[in-house]
This record gives C-alpha cells, sequence and structure tokens, in this order.
C-alpha cells in the first residue's frame, strides 16, 4: 500500500492509492495514518479496504507527511562510505545518531525555509523508515517485523548551523522545515528490497545526488536492531538512514541552496518530492 | 501556580495544587495540561479557578511528567563552568545544544531504569523551561514572555554511550527512563528569579550536587531566545538548561548509578523527586 496525508498544513486527511495510482480519501475509514494504525493489525484493516469505495481526492490537494504525531526523528551520520569521505570524515565504527526536532517535520513540496543568516542549507536524499510495533531490544534477524514502512526524506542541513556553531550536530539539522517527508508511507510487503533502491536528488534539473541503498554501512534491519538497545521506537518514529555523496558541502566549491532554487528528489518506489527554497522573511 | 499530571502512565489528568499545597483534580476543567494551555489565555483561566471548589487528588497518586505532549525536548550541554572543568571540556562560545528522545520523559518519582550494557548511568539536576507561546526570532529582552513556567529535570546520562559510542551525545541521553520531569510546572510569575535557585541532588542520602541556576552562563533568557533563531519552540517544548558540578562523570573514580541507588533532587520552589535505580530485566 501507499498511504499518504493529504489537506492544510496540521488539518491533514489519510489517503491512500489505488491500483491506477488514483489518490483516495480514507478519513471515512481511520483518523489519521499514525500510531496503532501502523501495526500489523492496523495496516491488515487497511489493505482490506477496497479504494475505488473511497472517494477520490481533489486534484491539487496539498500533501502533508505522510505519518502523523511521529514522537521522533532519528537520523543516522555518515552511513555511505563515499559520502563520509566527501564529508572528511570516517565511517563510524557502530551507528552515528542524531535527532532532527519533529517541529521540523513538513509535507513533500511545501517550500523549504532557509533561515535567517544561513549561507550553507544543504540537500540529503535519504530513506526513511517508518516504525509500525513498540521495538526495545529487538534482534537484527526479527527487526523488520517492528517496520510499518518506508518514506522518502530530505534531510535538509545548515552546514555552519551544524558544524561551526559549537558541538553536536541537531543545530543544523532541526531548522523549521528542514524535514520534508513523503509523499507516500509505503508499506513494507510493497518494497521487495529496501537494500537495493535507486536514489536521485536534482538541485534546478542538475542531478547532484544518484546512488542507492545498496551501498549503506548499517542496513536497515542493523540499524532497528541497534536503536532498540538504547530506547524503545515506538509506532510512527521515523529513522533517515543516511545520505549517498552528492551534497554541496562535499563540493570543491559548495554551492549551497538560495531562494527560488527548486530540490527534487526520488527513490525508487517511494515516489517523489519538489520543493522551492524560499527566505525566512 | 504549581500543576501537576496524576494517574497511571499514558493516563494522566491535569492538577493543581492549593493554597494548603493539597492536590487537586482539574480534569473537570481542562483536559490535560498541555499545547494551548499553557499560553497567557490557558493559564489565566486556570489561575481564575478556586481550587478549593476541586476534588482532592487520592493520597499517593502517582505523578506524571507535569506536562503533556511535549513535542521536542531540547537541552542544553556545559552550561554551568564548573561543570565543564569536571567534564574535562570548556565552557563552549555559545549554547551547545542536543536533545533527548521524548520517549524518555517520565515522572518524577518513577523508576529510573539502567539500560543493558549500561555500566555509567549519571545523574543530572537540571532546571527545565516549560514554552508557553510559540517562539521563533524573539528577542532575549522579550523571551520570558514566551516561557510558561519551569519544572525540575534530572538529565540521566549514560557516559559511555554518550561519549564512547561514536559521536553525538543523544544516544547516552535518550534510553526510556531517563528524563524525569516534575513534580510540578511552577507557573513563570511563582517563580521570582529563575536565576537565583538552589539546586541539590543527593545518591542514597549524600549530597552529589549542591548548586544554583545564579552560575549558569546562559540564562533562561538568552537561551529562549538563543534556541528561537534555530527553529519555532512550541507550546509544551521542555529546554533543560544544563547542570552545575556533581555528577559522577566528574569524580576521580566515578560512581554510577546501580540497582537499588536512591537519586533525590530539588529545586527551590520547584518540589522534590525520588527515584530508585532498577535492572533493565
Amino acid at each position: 500500500m501507499k498511504l499518504f496525508r493529504h489537506g492544510l498544513m496540521g488539518a491533514e486527511k489519510p489517503g491512500m492509492l489505488d491500483d491506477q495510482g488514483v489518490m483516495r480519501d480514507l478519513s471515512g475509514k481511520v483518523s489519521d495514518i499514525g500510531g496503532a494504525v501502523l501495526g500489523e493489525a492496523g495496516l491488515a484493516e487497511l489493505a482490506a479496504i477496497d479504494p475505488a469505495s473511497l472517494p477520490v481526492v481533489p486534484e491539487g490537494s496539498r500533501l502533508g507527511a505522510p505519518v502523523a504525531g511521529i514522537g521522533k526523528m532519528i537520523c543516522i551520520g555518515l552511513n555511505y562510505a563515499d559520502h563520509a569521505a566527501e564529508s572528511g570524515a570516517e565511517v563510524p565504527p557502530e551507528p552515528l545518531i542524531f535527532m532532527k526536532a519533529t517541529s521540523a517535520i513538513q509535507g513533500p513540496n511545501d517550500p523549504i525555509v532557509i533561515p535567517r543568516g544561513s549561507e550553507k542549507t544543504d540537500w540529503e536524499i535519504e530513506l526513511g523508515i517508518v516504525i509500525g510495533t513498540p521495538a526495545k531490544y529487538v534482534s537484527e534477524e526479527d527487526a523488520l517485523d517492528y517496520v510499518a514502512g518506508y518514506v522518502l526524506a530530505n534531510d535538509v542541513s545548515e552546514r555552519s548551523f551544524q558544524t561551526e556553531r559549537t558541538g553536536q550536530w541537531t543545530k543544523g539539522k532541526s531548522c523549521d522545515s528542514f524535514g520534508p517527508l513523503g509523499p507516500y508511507l509505503v508499506t513494507r510487503d510493497a518494497v521487495a528490497d529496501p537494500q537495493n533502491l535507486a536514489m536521485t536528488l536534482s538541485v534546478n534539473g542538475e542531478v547532484m545526488q544518484n546512488g542507492s541503498t545498496a551501498t549503506m554501512v548499517f542496513g536497515v534491519a542493523k540499524l532497528v536492531s541497534y536503536l532498540s538497545q538504547f530506547m524503545t521506537l515506538h509506532p510512527g518514529d521515523v529513522i533517515s538512514t543516511g545520505t549517498p555523496p552528492g551534497v554541496a558541502m562535499g563540493m570543491e566549491t559548495p554551492r549551497y541552496l538560495r531562494p527560488g532554487d527548486v530540490v527534487e528528489l526520488e527513490i525508487e518506489g517511494l515516489g517523489r518530492q519538489r520543493a522551492e527554497l524560499v527566505a525566512d522573511t
């Protein structure tokens, strides 16, 4: 299934794609896409619905992040060897984690706001994992059972805030609008192999990142298991799994984002984002 | 006002202290302590209630964290010069921030669970700021207007997870039960000077931390203003402002927490926590 949320920011309604890719409104069936709906039983109930029986969502509706009530967004740093190299960093011996404030999360096509004083706003295409079932001390072998599905993420990052403004990356990762998610939560059963998905990101039509989840250092099952040793992962929590090479920071002369730029990104089977950069006035 | 939340974990109800310090139940008046209730108008409505008209909360009721629906918990690192020194670190030139997962938050007297594999679970008494009104790009001069009140916090930390398990502190700060808050949200009007509050923490009756918010490097107004330059602070967000010296990590031979230990902490006017340490079985 491909689930989404549509409508005005803060008042999104649930939806699902039908077999023809037409957006259908689920609000007569569930109140939202989040929490218990993301567990095995909740998703099975949604899967039993005939999408053709649902109202069509009006063309041109805004899309929100496809998961409501995200409790935490954990990001993995330097999880592609070649991205670590372009960042001048080593691949860490175990997953490097940081948090993105959930207040940064927004829809896939909402404008990305360059914060006041920012000169180094950068992009990062990432595969996001959405937790479906509470996970604590789970083995790598069982880890995928706790995953509801996957989502396309842009881990937008202000490199000066992140690395030049006193320790800990969260400061450059948590600005408002720095967490576009979606368009779809694609359920786990609909993704044949999360470790073999093509990823592409372009800025103003020029391809900047062109990778595959195949070159992740720590894969989905490892990350879910690893994180669950430190804290309970709850339904709706999102893990953003790191980015392949091709970010502005990695260029000899970095070309950071400016108002008017358009960032487009796509992960195979997860859909496409298109966001315009705007100044924070 | 001193507001609190009482009842079983996950099903807490709102409450307020009356003039005699008796716990009264607010659930006939508001659904919970959080969100819009924390704004000027919401708090004014609560202040207009005669607590004597409210039912008494049964003796021995469990207390939860005094704020519901905390969207993000931002912590400030090395914000007391003498604590920075005991940690072998310099005072940062601007606030150092990291996140604690909101899934770590619990009530003031709930057991603190030592995670599997932990050998360095440590304590940190801290003054917590609770945001009342959305704050973005606010000046230091106006910053306190956005504060609903204050809360006692224990920023429980696993030092090995924090500093020996690959970059970024959040890993050692976000374990389940590592965020005891409360007992009370004390509204801003009831705290004469947040920069002059005595703080004491003891382990098994032995005083380990004995400080004052007077020696913070970056004070409450500065922190709210500073953070609001990076991201919107929303009602119910908590900022934990750093700890004075006296943590286990700072000892010549650190004496980390073990099952059966009892940690008690108090900040002048904000109440007292008492938590037993337990193993994660």
